[in-house]
């Protein structure tokens, strides 16, 4: 037996997330289900971190067991084929010792979330970027997020359906670039909870825009109440981006 | 009566070109609609050339003329509302005066067209390049582009449906960039005949991958014959990319 370490672009629109469940078609389960049509084996894919309904991913990382033995880049093919047309790809594969474990593993996770701010709507880009009309102050957004950077109870910034023990989170990196019309936001951690790019992505727009005052960052963090923060940025805009192991 | 130039943005792979034919819906026709619906006025939108059916455009430029006079702004707006929800927007809009003429006026145009060059295939960029397995060779594309720029007699590099009168254009720059997995392909003229760029990219793309040497393009230039020329390039990885005036 075999393990394998894969890392895989999708397109989230089409799915109900990276994780396998009934109302719908799931990343994880349509990569299962092109493991088994070509090898007859029946896996379990675990990923290294779910991503919601809508997100896309550049650099997910997942891993399985195959009994058979197949040249790497022959299962790489193979799965690819048998996803097609799903709008999933593995890009790179490669075996690992039976050790690796692609979620516990994981010593940081990177995410971007790309916004188009403009007036005219999003074409090129549809269903890839938040559209955000308002014009975005990029150096307020990264104060803002520098109040982020480091040990915090995020509180604030996760779902109500959060289902971490501990609200306690090291953030590494905030990064708010802007590219013309693009706004990027890199965020990069050992590990998130549920919607909390998202929320902060939320809160630093509502900065951004003149909304909210600088000061509503801190403000969130200490209120440790979802209610302080932001709203959570469509799922469109996330990208699952790398994960260092 | 006042003109308008404006900038226009479109996603092409559901529309059969710039163009108004009879057989679909283009994107000459809709900004056309869209202009009527809220001005009530039947205009003809000039573009500064035509795009065909998949092809996409950052820069496409038009004109038109408005009785009604509208602030610059409001009549973008409008159209984008209009314009809903096919993937077409004017991202720019100003008055011009009434000799400017978004064909006859145009100094330069510009193209770019993209590559995905890997084995696995296209995900978050479907539609949007050209898949290429092979892995091309940037270095020799480059070289046999350089052959191509100056005055030459593209007659090689011309649909057979073309219906300009004079094959002889002058290229002015040609410049292949890779970054990672995509390779870029930047075209600059004053003009072009049909289909000129996708030859131009099939040509490049054998060259690039090793199926035929480095001489071909000299030879296919000298030929003055189409068949001498490599395949026409897929439309998606094309986009008009910006006008000169």
């Amino acid at each position: 037996m075999k393990r394998y370490k894969i890392i895989i672009e999708y397109e989230g629109t089409d799915f109900v997330g990276w994780q396998r469940q009934d109302n719908g078609t799931s990343v994880q389960g349509l990569i299962e289900e092109s493991i088994y049509n070509f090898s007859q084996e029946k896996v379990e894919v675990y990923g290294a971190g779910r991503t919601d309904a809508g997100v896309h991913a550049l650099g997910q990382v997942a891993h399985f067991d195959l009994q058979k033995d197949i040249k790497t880049h022959k299962i790489r093919d193979a799965i690819n084929h048998y996803l097609k047309p799903n709008l999933i790809a593995i890009t790179q594969i490669e075996e690992v010792d039976s050790e690796f474990h692609a979620r516990f593993s994981a010593k940081k996770r990177s995410y971007v979330y790309k916004i188009l701010n403009r007036v005219p709507p999003a074409v090129l880009n549809k269903n890839k970027v938040w559209h955000v009309v308002k014009h975005l102050d990029i150096d307020n957004m990264q104060i803002a997020a520098n109040h982020l950077v480091g040990k915090h109870d995020l509180t604030s910034f996760r779902s109500r359906h959060c289902q971490s023990s501990n609200p306690v989170k090291t953030i590494e990196e905030i990064r708010v670039v802007r590219d013309l019309d693009i706004v990027e936001i890199y965020i990069s951690a050992p590990s998130f909870l549920h919607n909390q790019v998202r929320i902060i992505v939320g809160t630093l727009v509502k900065i951004g825009c003149g909304e909210w005052s600088l000061n509503k960052m801190e403000q969130a963090i200490k209120a440790k109440s979802r209610a302080s923060a932001g709203p959570t940025a469509p799922p469109y805009g996330l990208y699952f981006l790398r994960v260092e192991y």
